[in-house]
């Protein structure tokens, strides 16, 4: 649980006392390799801190074509999202690409503990602030017709990714073709 | 100033000792259809509370294109995030397409407000969790190719944004050509 103090801490101070009730509302879970977290169809009961691995988001369309809708490790968090505020079932499956580790938090939890401590409501403000800036800009990107702009863009934001994913995920997570994303990065 | 006390409302209640000094931290702007609020290159000072009228917030790329990241209408905020948050010059604009009105609010004044009253800090964590649902639910409608049923999402969401906005700047956002759009919405 010393990460998840790291990570709160990055953004506000915490006292003993205050880590000591924050932690009972985290679980943690091992993932291996090709595991789900979610399917789609599932109550969406947590949303997971990465404390290791590699992840993808995504959805099937009707055709029964994948989309990724967002790629996450270490200190990000991911779940569905609209599944987990609206307490609907999930829209999308989250898969582990490497074995990992994840904190697990209920929105019971989240909420509870906002309430309790104007610091993780803080906090939890703070990392919202940050992820809804990166999904303003990955719409941006990904309006933005032209396969280069976007690979060089995802490059400069994540380097670290472009190491740790396939190429045909870093494909489809850009919209752009396998042979495109080759061309672009200079290797098949 | 009293829109603005009912949109707080709507998620958390209010004393009228809090609301006073919250109200002190907005400015009212009336803008004409047409005018600019924001400026590709600006320094992005304010976001905006629509309290009338309907906005587009675009950014233009290296050929020229116009690109829709959101349109806004009343009770909904906007302004280029990422330059707000990270105070950097703005890469988007921000145009108002009927007269109308909006408040305005500095990125000192959020942060302020978060810090002074949990309630404020509890109050722009939902409206951030609404926004960010929002645009992964886009993100979605976007990598789905198919045209039609990004129209019909997006009519499903906003049956009043047809209504009020021009159908060339709804085929600008869902990323599809006027002609695609006129055969979709059966009207020319």
């Amino acid at each position: 649980m010393e990460k998840l103090r790291q990570h709160i801490e990055q953004i506000t101070p915490l006292t003993d006392e205050e880590f000591t009730h924050i932690q009972t509302f985290f679980a943690i879970k091992r993932v291996r390799k090709n595991q789900f977290l979610l399917h789609e169809g599932d109550e969406v009961k947590h949303e997971f801190l990465v404390l290791q691995g590699v992840y993808k988001v995504f959805y099937v369309d009707n055709e029964g074509k994948e989309h990724i809708v967002q790629f996450a490790q270490e200190n990000w968090w991911m779940t569905d999202y609209s599944g987990y505020f609206k307490k609907k079932p999930a829209n999308m499956f989250v898969e582990c690409l490497e074995d990992g580790e994840v904190l697990c938090l209920t929105l019971y939890g989240r909420e509870k503990l906002s309430a309790d401590l104007h610091k993780m409501e803080h906090f939890f403000r703070v990392k919202l602030t940050n992820g809804y800036v990166a999904l303003q800009e990955r719409i941006r990107i990904l309006l933005s017709g032209n396969p280069q702009q976007r690979y060089e863009e995802f490059s400069k934001l994540h380097p670290d990714l472009l190491q740790r994913v396939p190429k045909k995920l870093i494909a489809a997570f850009l919209g752009v073709s396998r042979e495109t994303l080759s061309r672009l990065s200079g290797s098949k």
